[in-house]
């Protein structure tokens, strides 16, 4: 067996690896700073995409080592099987190889916990006003909002969430905590654990008048592509504010900018843009109450480690001979509903 | 009975306390942006500490209608009851009037979740860094932070929550939702709902060097002014974060900014301070890793009308003798733990 590393990964992991892989396995080492390519790629069957590859964004947004980890796998024709650290599978580099008949197994799951928490740290800081602490705060300035300006009761109110995946149901379970009456979006109806009811795609849009807080935690899919329009957006009351830590295409930025300059869209946060990183030159960065993070919502120290074990989980199934967990479906038939 | 209400909150619920009320009752109604006091003050028996007396803060941080309240309240003789839309008692005008004998209740846990819906936001803003998004949106700038400066994950951390009263136990209740370990300390051992382990204030310090957060949600008391102080802070990992919510006094000024200063604290989220509002000259809002918010964690629209519910709850028991709920113990002998 022929595992390919990136020699950051394997520094760390290299013997944790040939201690699960069978006897006789070699490890071929990528230097992703490197254009040269590892010559023993021919060999490799198993690649892992480690986390050490999403370093080193340039300017433009794009990343240098993944594009040369991608040329390693398009230059690996024996490749069956790559693990990526992220939870989507929506790269290039991944989507490519799947259509090549490679199998694709993420690492769903292992980032949901900080995703959620940073959904719900864009979401309290809308609600309490933590933006305005922030520039008051610069300003060696001291202003308890008057009556008229303080906000909404957080108990008591109604959230949707939109995707039922790991990443939702923590948000599901936090939102109840905070005594918030939750309910899910997701392709089937049934109730999953944390949500006080479960709505399909089609139902949705009868729950949106009454909606305080929506929360975007769905993969991108032809369903969701596009998702929060005009007519999305004028179901719902002036004060609702939206959530979206699921892909920059779920929403259409023209909509919803309109709304927030108009005042019809009580709030937005997002961590996620169709073009990043955001220009300066961007509409988002001065839309009115706008909250932006960089795409960060996934990140904490624990993530290399968890998206390792997630790899190494499925190593030793496959050494085993056992179904993997986290396969990514094969490309659907034209026409049907696909990551995009 | 003649119930002393003020005329803004009369106009509402005026009707509602004369339908609670003996018939014959009456009320007296202050203007509190007036001196002059009402005519028939020398009659009052009951009175209310209704919200809209905290508005006006001048520059100086002092409460003109609370001065021309408490200036009633003196001119009261009659006066056997009060009631405060405060969680706490600490005002001097409830102190002096409990001196007196008066019976002092409060609305203790009308807004302790929005208490605690602030300390979580405060703790996520620092655990994920919301106010380096907002300046660097002001600055039109996308940085996603370089894998050294990844935040620690929240889930798996320990937590330990000073105070256990409706604030402790709702911070409890959220923390937990959000996969962390919760130890609460108060007066005695019991386990209340919500908390992982209960320790006793002397048993607490053993606690501090695994703590990862700790929230300050308890009334001030001779046992917790200057509580955490430089021994207090020494025990902490450099990363550790603390979260008031209590009383500027609980902590101690140059001890936290000391700790704040040369990184053997790991961030401060506070609302409240010795002396508020916070002058342009304090030290505080330029100590690093600093979060300040102006004294607004228990603002939220259904204040108003929730503490007005415990008042009318208290007047029906009082109209029937039954016991009030949340009853302000007498100022107790000297020397022994009391209310400062």
């Amino acid at each position: 067996m022929h595992i390919l590393l990136t020699r950051e990964f394997a520094r760390e992991y290299g013997q944790r690896a040939l201690s699960i892989a069978p006897a006789n396995s070699q490890l071929i080492y990528l230097d992703p700073t490197q254009e040269a390519l590892p010559a023993e790629l021919g060999e490799a069957d198993i690649a892992y995409l480690s986390l050490d590859l999403m370093g080193g964004q340039d300017a433009a947004g794009a990343h240098p080592r993944l594009r040369v980890f991608s040329r390693a796998i398009e230059h690996a024709p024996r490749l069956r099987w790559l693990h990526t650290q992220a939870a989507g599978a929506d790269r290039p580099v991944l989507q490519n190889a799947l259509r090549r008949g490679v199998t694709i197994t993420t690492s769903s799951g292992v980032t949901s916990e900080t995703v959620a928490h940073t959904a719900i740290a864009g979401m309290l800081a809308l609600a309490r006003g933590v933006p305005d602490w922030v520039s008051a705060q610069s300003r060696k300035t001291w202003r308890t909002p008057p009556r008229a300006q303080w906000p909404r009761d957080i108990n008591g109110g109604k959230a949707l969430v939109v995707g039922t995946g790991p990443i939702g149901q923590a948000i599901a379970r936090i939102l109840r905590a905070m005594a918030m009456h939750v309910t899910g979006v997701r392709r089937s109806r049934d109730l999953l654990p944390g949500f006080d009811r479960m709505l399909d795609f089609d139902q949705s849009g009868s729950a949106l008048p009454g909606v305080d807080w929506i929360f975007l935690a769905c993969p991108l899919t032809e369903r969701t592509f596009g998702l929060v329009d005009r007519d999305f957006l004028a179901k719902l009351a002036p004060h609702a504010c939206l959530i979206n830590v699921a892909r920059g295409e779920v929403v259409v930025d023209d909509a919803v900018q309109s709304a927030l300059r108009s005042g019809s869209l009580g709030g937005y946060y997002s961590d996620v843009f169709k073009d990043e990183p955001l220009a300066a030159t961007s509409g988002w960065w001065d839309t009115p109450r706008t909250l932006i993070s960089p795409h960060l919502a996934a990140l904490s120290r624990g993530y290399g480690a968890r998206a390792a074990n997630a790899f190494f989980e499925n190593l030793e199934r496959y050494v085993q001979g056992e179904p993997l967990r986290n396969v990514v479906a094969a490309p659907p038939a034209p026409g049907s509903e696909k990551p995009l």
